[in-house]
């Protein structure tokens, strides 16, 4: 039988029942891969790789080691959050590699969006690759949170092999629990698995991070102007109950300023761009007709708490034309 | 007394009949005032300059000489609907200078807002002065459309001379008409001299036009997408019933392009910005609350419509922090 192909007759997890049977039956199937070997993670903090750091922590403890990679172009919080729930509530073993200066280097004066994007990429390869020398020799598996869309996507092909993309002399052989499940199965798993609620609902996040909504050439001041407007929109998002009912929202910054007047003075300054969209299948997405209370209420902390925004905008762009991201 | 002072009982002009009354009065004014002289006007298709320039025609016909400087960054139809109202409707003495690009080299390569500013005004009062010097020692009168509030905001200062910065060998005697009405009493005027709604009613318009709101520096290419993406704007704005009723409103396109995907290829492009805003004193603004249905309308409209333009979004700042334009 085709290990990548999900058995029809197999139940859709929706219960806390089902959850805990599917996880009593990955502990198992776990212990039985790995023995008493050790296991390789990269915990980005998404959804799917912290729910199998979860599932994998309760079959073999401190055999899986999880390598934590901050490269700067986390949202507010996020890297603070996998810490606390990995290191501190659930006693993992966890690598925190605060990569953020390599990364914003690298960066430095770069403005077109595939050549970030290529960057970010190949320097996450590069600091993970980096961690799994050292720990190489004593380490056989590498877990991963591949889940069922992803093989559908890739016909198959995508989950036989290291999707890091590491060199031919660190290949490990792969466990991937997960790899079966639909999106909404992995959020009721993690639920079980005790993780806080804000990580199981977590929107989907772009690899390269803030680095593709910080737009244009990357500097410190305006990621750090981003981090703080996304950080309100998100909390506003939460207080209006929008969480979990909007698809995805985030803010973008342009490498762009406009003028402004602050306390009488001349200000040119960013834009703060917010974007919302709901979609299905992420191939077509439009754009929420929001509370315009809601609009004003991000409109006014952003522009009253982050320094370097004098503007928001709202992007009324559905897909096609417009991407979910700007660059 | 002071002829830049409004007299306490002068009634407010709101009836055809006052307005009536208002231009006889003034045809005879500016009859005993000029004599058989000639009179020049820069006609800039606003509501203040056209009005006087219909009241002038009004009172001596061809003794006005008007002068429309297009600088290339008028809005749609504009200086096309100058040439029809005024020459081919009026019968006006109208010189029309196509200035688009004298303009426009200037400005090749100029980002910096209040530069570009510096040097629209300052063009614009050369290309003027080119054409005072040509019909100079005929001419001993310059109109000017001053109105009330101008006279209020400068301390009766501005208004006793020539606010174009003309030279000092080039000074005129100024005809002033409508310098002690205020804009709604400007407008009831206009009516009554029969120009067209579209030209009483005009939305302000700052005076280096689109070369303000093609932020950054300006290309033709862009200026055409500003152009037609702002006339998508204001047909819809009018569509929907809103002219006269929104304040003001206009789109702006910086100098900063965003991904999207057109006909199934990647599309890197810029973002229209639509701005709108209400005010009572043009001290503070406010962002009204348009329909989403209007938005999106206006938005499927921009990203069909115009080559170049991939994403729209609307301005969510008030006035302040945000300026009513973006530089």
């Amino acid at each position: 039988m085709d290990s990548n192909k999900r058995p029809e007759d197999m139940e859709r997890i929706t219960t806390p029942e089902l959850a805990n049977a599917f996880i009593d039956e990955q502990v198992d199937a776990i212990r039985a891969q790995v023995g008493d070997q050790k296991v390789l993670l990269a915990l980005s903090g998404g959804v799917d790789s912290s729910v199998v750091a979860a599932l994998l922590i309760k079959a073999i403890g401190k055999q899986l080691i999880c390598v934590h990679v901050n490269h700067g172009l986390m949202r507010k919080g996020e890297s603070e959050q996998v810490v606390d729930v990995f290191q501190n509530q659930l006693d993992a073993n966890l690598v925190y590699v605060d990569a953020t200066d390599r990364f914003l280097e690298l960066l430095d004066g770069v403005a077109e969006p595939e050549a970030k994007r290529k960057i970010i990429g190949a320097e996450f390869i590069r600091v993970f690759e980096e961690e799994a020398r050292k720990v190489g020799d004593e380490v056989s598996f590498l877990a991963q949170g591949t889940i069922y869309p992803d093989i559908l996507e890739s016909d198959g092909v995508k989950a036989h092999h290291n999707v890091g993309g590491l060199p031919d002399d660190l290949q490990f052989e792969l466990c991937e629990p997960v790899k079966l499940l639909y999106k909404d199965e992995v959020r009721v798993i993690g639920r079980e698995l005790g993780l806080p609620e804000s990580m199981v609902e977590r929107q989907p996040f772009p690899g390269p991070g803030l680095g593709v909504r910080c737009l244009g050439a990357i500097t410190r001041d305006r990621l750090g102007a981003l981090r703080e407007a996304d950080a309100i929109l998100r909390e506003e998002f939460a207080a209006a109950g929008l969480e979990g009912k909007v698809w995805q929202y985030f803010v973008s910054v342009p490498d762009f300023r406009a003028t402004g007047v602050r306390d009488g003075v001349r200000a040119f300054e960013w834009p703060a761009i917010i974007r919302a969209v709901n979609t299905v299948d992420a191939m077509t997405a439009e754009v929420p007709e929001l509370d315009w209370a809601l609009l004003k209420k991000i409109t006014a902390r952003i522009l009253d708490e982050v320094p370097g925004i004098c503007r928001v905008v709202y992007d009324l762009t559905p897909k096609p034309i417009g991407t979910i991201e700007w660059e």
